[in-house]
Formats: structure tokens, sequence, C-alpha cells
């Protein structure tokens, strides 16, 4: 890591020549223009210029990323460019729109990925996560193991009241966290505020029963600060801890703001994010976008599971765990990965083996506990065994003979 | 137009069957999960249900925009969804998440491009441009004609008080509007306050000396939208009238609190937006893209030009020309178009032919400007020039007969 630059990773494709296109990208984001101008002395230059410092060459491709008039070969390199310091700042536009936005613009190449971005201890100034991983286990009460959760389900439609409904039936289920759907902000059959007041006394209520307050993460993203805002002291008076943030919808300037004052555990849905990482040539690693909102404030992060509802295959599934919970500048800027969608607690053992046998995780189940034969507790039961099986180093189908919430739930979903 | 709902239209493309693609995208972005869940009754669905209202058939394609296994042909659609407003509501977060982001994580498509939403009358509510076409030219001064602008040369390196000399023989060459690159926001070579306080004696002292105020567009965009904030109002204080936003950078939360709160005229550069326009198949229109900016109130939108020095081809650039001003809700929510990059006056018949022959935008030169053999004001001059040449219907050539300036220029640029 270098004190005094920013390192950029790109995974550049041209027909052309790497090496110039590299050198390209590095003038155009310094001082470049189309035509020799007065005043660009070397002085000048000096104080912004990029410098290319790395480029390991690729297999080249017979097909382009980004559809072409030519024919090919497509030549592929990894390329780091060194962006000084003093040129950007700290401050997140700034590394946007000087490292990332305008490379994607240059002309001339037929692909262009963002891999990686190495930052200097500058960047630490950044608030980072509030709560993260210890942070949730203490605000859940879930000490060791993984944290349980689950979701409104039907995840959307409900009434405050209906979903109040679902929400009793959840925490009698024994779940640790419980959210909103992301796309569940402040639609008119379910406003935001009407949703906060039916929702906290069931959570309340519970508490008191049983001494466990089940960590609710209300939808609170707003494109409006100010809005967002509102809907995080409403749930702050009413006694929540969390809140779903959708970070794409709100953009960093959301983040920011939100970070800054907030008093809540802030959950992650990285909603939008796919169009940015879903072709291979193309846009970003999420090694590199996760780190950002990690600065931003994070505590925890979805990122799909095994065998996901989605298109993500596994093995982007299984980086991304690694890079959430990989430091930045150190180990209070990791975030809890969210292991979800599809999730039932048959993809426990593969999970936990997959990665690095750790038990610091949320694994969130919907359908998965909603849908369980044996109603939502035995759905619950099941993933906690499952997760037992796992730590214990025990197949599912072994564990599932003596536990029949388990069994079936194999017996159901089970390939 | 629908009151009732927000209409999205999507180019999808998937080697399965559209229909059935179709179907789950609308499923997947109300109630559903994957697999089946008590309390999803009909009247639950009813109320947030989206559903497919028209599918337009293409021709299929012989290679995914995605890479894929398999062999195709790939059947592509333009599919309109409709959805609920009263399930969305009108916040732009609710809108990116439910409509937009979700769609981009479906399994089983190879491609999909969000082409064009339509909002209900509802969401006319968003406050849009402050100062828009209208605006613009009162500020300026410029009430007929193209606004001519500039920025400054080398855009990166420069000191706050060479900045300011450059900026001294721009507003003698008699430019209307100045802008900072939009890679220049604080870097400690020229940090936000010392490059106002720099900056603005020249503009003062020209229009003491002229009667004439040009436009200057300070960089204050930050991802801290309290720091943005206290660059628009330093702006303020010292008399400046706009700002350079890299709308991307901030996000859609950070436009919005500064929207409310903002005296300047925002000039939006959309630095970032390449990686999800730039493959056909993928990603966004800008038609779409620009009505969600316009809405939280971008006053000027830049839009590269004919033969920019980026990516884009010249129909792109033509359509976005009819995007920004096209109403929404009414003429006021029309941004003014910026036509930049690579420009020098040559595009100037074209893009009046292309664009309506119409002269409100702003014409932006800056190589084109600086770059000019003559020196800046006579690239300035060549500019005009080049524009009464188009407004009067005569040729580049012919008017360059009579005119010394757009004869040097086109000598030095024309291919």
């Amino acid at each position: 890591m270098s004190t005094t630059s920013i390192n950029v990773t790109y995974r550049l494709e041209t027909s052309g020549n790497i090496e110039a296109l590299a050198a390209k990208i590095a003038s155009d984001q310094s001082t470049g223009t189309f035509t020799a101008v007065p005043g660009e002395t070397a002085e000048v230059q000096a104080r912004c210029a990029a410098t290319v410092v790395k480029i390991t060459p690729l297999a080249p491709s017979d097909t382009p990323s980004i559809p072409d008039a030519g024919t090919g070969p497509y030549n592929r390199a990894d390329v780091v460019i060194s962006y000084p310091l003093d040129a950007v700042g700290t401050d997140i536009a700034a590394l946007m729109t000087i490292t990332i936005g305008g490379v994607f613009a240059v002309r001339g190449l037929t692909g262009v990925r963002v891999m990686d971005i190495d930052l200097p201890d500058a960047w630490a100034c950044h608030p980072g996560p509030q709560f993260g991983i210890k942070g949730s286990r203490q605000l859940t009460g879930v000490m060791q193991g993984p944290i349980i959760a689950s979701i409104i389900k039907p995840s959307l439609g409900l009434l405050p009241s209906e979903a109040a409904a679902v929400i009793k039936q959840l925490c009698e289920a024994g779940v640790d966290f419980i959210k909103d759907d992301e796309k569940l902000m402040s639609p008119s059959y379910s406003p935001f505020e009407e949703r906060v007041k039916a929702i906290m006394p069931v959570i309340k209520d519970h508490e008191q029963k049983t001494g466990k307050k089940v960590m609710y993460a209300f939808g609170i993203s707003s494109a409006d600060p100010d809005v967002m805002m509102r809907n995080h002291d409403l749930v702050m008076e009413h006694g929540g801890n969390a809140a779903v943030i959708n970070i794409n919808s709100i953009g960093y300037g959301g983040m920011a703001f939100l970070r800054k004052r907030s008093g809540l555990c802030l959950h992650a849905h990285r909603n939008g994010w796919d169009i940015l990482t879903r072709h291979p040539g193309l846009g970003m690693e999420f090694r590199a976008y996760q780190k950002i909102w990690r600065l931003l404030g994070v505590d925890q992060f979805q990122i799909n599971g095994i065998r996901a509802k989605y298109w993500e295959p596994d093995e982007s599934f299984v980086k991304s765990f690694t890079d959430v919970t990989t430091p930045i500048f150190s180990q209070d800027d990791c975030a809890l990965p969210v292991v979800c969608s599809g999730q039932w607690g048959g993809q426990a053992v593969e999970t936990y083996n997959r990665t690095g046998r750790t038990l610091d995780l949320m694994y969130l189940g919907g359908g998965g506990i909603h849908g369980h034969p044996m109603g939502a507790t035995s759905g619950v039961a099941a993933i906690r065994q499952a997760w037992d099986a796992a730590r214990d180093d025990v197949s599912l189908e072994a564990k599932a003979k003596s536990h029949p919430e388990l069994a079936a739930a194999l017996a159901k979903w089970q390939d």
C-alpha cells in the first residue's frame, strides 16, 4: 500500500495496443485534452499526473465485451494506474470522478472493469461501520454462531397490522433479526410511520416476555436525505436499532449524510449493483465497490449465498464473503456478511466450508423459513440445525436423522 | 401517460421465453419469493402487483449481451411493465429499487436495458430545474443564440492563481460561461476555498469593466452533502452563480439535498454514466436516466456532441439532445443541453441541423478555444462565426472566406 497514491487496477480490453490504451487513460484522467494547449508545462502536469505502474497481460479474447465492428483478437490485461493522493484527496466523489467515471468513457476500448482500488492510509479518515460485526452481535445478543435472520413474507403488499402479525410469528419462531423487504419503503398501503408504530410494540412485547430483543431493520431509504433522517429518527424514538439501506438508490451523498447522524445499525442492500458487475468484462468487481460502501458506514452487507435465486454464481458469493471481512485499514472496518437469497439451511455446510469456516455471519432465510412445511418455528430450527451440522462437521443428511425439522426442509428443497 | 401507474420499458434478451421472463420480472418485483408462502392472498398481491402490459418482439440475436454457456438464439423484445403508483410512491429511491435495481439481478436473462420510464403526474412533485434554459439565459445575459462556454485548460494541475490568469484570458476572449474541469474539486494544489477566492475577483472585475457577468461553474461536488453545501455557500458569498455537479459521484441523495438549498445554477457532468449505457444490450438508455436527474434539479446537462472525443456515437448525442429538451411534465423541467467534448465550431452546422435547428444550447469548447492557432479570443470568435453560419444556412467553408478565425480553425482541425 502506497502512502502517497491511490492505485486502481483495471481489466482492459482493446483491439488496439494495451500499453497505448493504458497510457491514454492515465493522461485523460489527469491533464489531457484532444489538442495541445498553452500552459501545460511539465510542472503543471506533475501536480496531478497519473502513471501506469504495472501491466499484467491476460489471454486475448475472440469476442469483444462491448460489440465492435472489428474482428479482434481483443487484447486484455490488468493494468494498475497510480493517482497522486495530492491530486485526488480523500473525497469519495473525487475518487469516483477521477479514477473511475471518466475511464468508462474512453474511446478505443471494448472492455473495462475496475478490479480493485488500493487506498492509502489518509483514507482511514472515513467513518466506516459504526457497529459492524461486533456491534451486530452486541445488539442482537447473539455472541456466537450465525445470526439467524428473516424477512417479512409476502415481502410486499401487507398492511402494517398484517406485517406486525407476521413479525410476531417470526419472533416466536426464534429469529435474531428481521427486515423489511428492500422494496418496502413507504408505499400508501404501508406508510413508514404507521409501520414503525405497528411493528415496534411487537418487538418490545417479545423482549419483555423473553428478554430477547429481535433486531428489526426498517426500510428507511429515501432519495431525499431529510426524509431518510426523519425515518431514522422515528425508528430511534420507537426504540428500534436497525435500518435497511438501499445503498445505490440513495447514493454516496445519502449514505454519508446518514452515517454522520445515525444511531442505527445499517444493513445494506445493494439492489441495482448487478448491472455494474454481471458482465465479466465490464463495470466493477465487488471487491472495489464494497470498500467504498464500508468506508461510508455499512454495518451489514447483503452478498447473496450459495445457490442464490439470482444470477450470481457461487464463486462470486464466496469472493464477496472474503471481501467484506478483509480489513481495509483495521478489523473494525469489516462488515457483517449477510448470506441471503434462496437460503433455507441446505447451503449451510457448503457455505461454512467455503468461507473459511467462520460463524461470523448473518444467515437470512425468507421463503426458507415462512415456507417450511412444519411452519416458521421449524424453519428457524432447521436452519440452526444445519449450522450446527456445519460447525460439527456432520452432513446435513446425518443431522436430519435425529432432527425432523431439518429432515422436512431437505425433503422439500433438496434437489 | 397513466395517472395511477409507473410504466417502465425494458429491452429484454434471453435464450428462454420472453413472455415467461417478463412475467417473472413483474412477479419478482412485487410479491415473489422462491417458494410459496402463507399469507400471499390475492388481496395482498393486488396491492402491489406489477403487470406486463405490452411485449414488442425484436429480431433475435446470435450472440448474447452477457456471455452465456448456451448457443442461442437469444430472443429479444421491448417489454412494458406497469407498477401501481400506490405501491411505489414518488420517492426516487423507491422507483430505482422496485422498478430498476432488482430487474438487473434476475436469473435467466442475457440482456436487460431500461429504455424509458413513464411517470404519472404525481411525480411532478419533484423540484426540477431551478434555472433551466430560461434561467441560464438570464444569468448569462445571452438572450439569444448559443451560450458559448469554455473550461480551464490545462484542466488539472493549475494553482488557483494560475487558473485565475487563464480565466481572465477567457473572459477577455468573450466567453459567456466557464467551468472547472469535472475532475477538479478540492485537491491540495487547488483547495476549493482558495480557488473561489482567486477566481471570483476576476469574474467581478470583468463584469465591472464590461458589464458582462461571465457565469463560472465551480466544482463543488463532494460525497459528503455537508461539505458540498459549504462549498455552495462559499460560492454564493463570493457572488458566484453556478456549480459543476458530478451527479453520479454524489448520488440521488446528494443531489436532492443540494437542490432544496441551492441558489446556484447546477451544471451536471454525468461522469461514470457511460458504463451503464455503452453496451447496447445492457444498462439504461439516456432517455430514462436523464428524467430522474432533471426531476432532481439539473439545470444544464452535458451530453457530448458531434464527433466527441469519447466513445459515444453521434446518433446517441442527437437523441440525448432531444431527450433533455423534451418536457416531462412542463417546459420548465427541460435542461439546457450542453454540447461538449472535442468541440471547436466545426461541428456547429451539423449540430444545428440534426438537433431541430435550435439555438437554445450551451456550446462548450476547451481545447478548441485554448488551442486555436491565433489564441483564445480567435477561438471564441471562430465558434461564434461557425454558429452564425449554421443559423444562416451558410457552409463553414463559405463563412471562413471572410472570417480568418474560422478559417484558421478549419485549417487546424477539419479532417
